[in-house]
């Protein structure tokens, strides 16, 4: 089963990599038995980028020019949101077609006759290294055969598998938005914060961490702690007289939303 | 050195149980080596709850009455922070009286003529164990006795010390209610959004700890990703049209600080 992976961004250049990691282990093990590989054996024939840099760590060939795609039976799209569409219109292919978007509808793939959604919910970046083994895989197939291909794929990576249509998979999104966006930026405020006072930027990596730990243990909305689950609007006005304006807006509707949330 | 702490909610009960951990250590490594116990060593004395229940894996002995207070060296009071005041006001003590309150200023004790603060930041819960050796301890004081018997105990507890006057502990503890209670309420909100689409909950736990890692690691001003850091005004709007109210104000809050953060 010959895959081809468009785009070598955050996502797609780990991608590659786990895949061809993938093949490579099984060559080895085939032939140390001295037997032939299985016709659905994966691995990953080509990929293209808009820049056209080649990953040298890579066995795969780079193709330039996605008019001129040979016959693959798996293609992966993972390109930023707004090109999808464009791509998997320019492409002609007999091949199943994914695409790896949180947001982007299963349905713009529809010109090909199979297609479907390979998406995971993580925060990708070139220099870190990453474990799909950890990660959840979400799964979305249009037909059978574009699901014993995905499914033949998402197996390689990670025993975490989930079937999510295109409106989950949008809710999953925007979830991962709150979890990933914005935890980031209240610690970014944090930061500020302690940079404002000229204390040590690694002073709260501990409550970092707990808090994170707590959450998992209990349930996020059960770990909820502080002036606003409390109701002490004593301190809540404290703390708006230290912020800039910016700040006082998130603290304010997060500290709502906290008030809403337990009937304070 | 006698030590005696009011309150033993969340914090007050682990730093008992801390302290005469320490001393009990100490004092079988004493016994071992056949010598006799300098007067520094730390061991708790005595404390004092409010409801009158017994921590009865303590050997120290709670007081009923903070009137008949004797003598001790150290009083640590680790009481909610509206009852500190009057509590001080409350006892009569030769002794070095400190709190454990991250927003109410060291001056509250003053009554005491050696005082100080010793705070943690950190999220305390009385189910959860806790490694003092971990976190680190915020100090600050009023006079040299006080900071003697202040460095005394903070020493068996953590190495971590850091010296923060009354300004800078409050703006610590604002820093760490976006550290913790804002970035809690920001998972519990992708929990509803989870549950809303009948979504397992454990799905985002790889990226809740992925995001904590590239935030250590990279620093978070340097980790943000997401529509708003790249200005995807387009994917912002979509994702406002599936929160409800209360969600969305959240939402746009934290989204503008970061279009302003990153001059989006």
């Amino acid at each position: 089963m010959k895959v081809f992976v468009i785009g070598t961004g955050n996502l797609g250049s780990h991608l590659c990599r786990a895949i061809e990691a993938v093949s490579r282990v099984v060559d080895v093990a085939f032939a140390k038995a001295k037997l032939k590989q299985p016709q659905s054996q994966i691995f990953l024939k080509g990929y293209y980028n808009h820049s056209g840099y080649d990953l040298e760590d890579l066995k795969a060939t780079r193709i330039d020019d996605l008019a001129l795609l040979p016959e693959y039976d798996l293609v992966i799209i993972a390109t930023p949101d707004d090109l999808i569409a464009t791509i998997s219109n320019s492409i002609q292919t007999n091949a199943v077609v994914v695409h790896t978007s949180g947001s982007v509808p299963m349905d713009v793939l529809s010109i090909h006759s199979n297609h479907g959604v390979l998406y995971f919910p993580q925060s990708f970046s070139k220099t870190r290294d990453v474990d799909f083994s950890e990660i959840p895989i979400c799964i979305e197939y249009a037909t059978t055969i574009a699901q014993e291909r995905i499914e033949a794929v998402a197996n390689t990576l990670s025993q975490k598998r989930h079937y999510l249509d295109s409106n989950q998979r949008k809710q999953l999104h925007l979830a991962a938005v709150f979890t990933n966006n914005f935890v980031n930026h209240c610690y970014t405020i944090a930061q500020q914060l302690l940079n404002e006072q000229q204390l040590d930027a690694t002073l709260l990596e501990p409550l970092m961490k707990e808090t994170l730990r707590k959450a998992i243990d209990l349930s996020p909305v059960d770990a909820q702690t502080g002036p606003a689950r409390r109701g002490d609007h004593q301190t809540i006005t404290a703390h708006l007289e230290l912020l800039n304006s910016t700040q006082k807006e998130v603290y304010k509707s997060i500290t709502q939303s906290i008030l809403n949330t337990y009937g304070n």
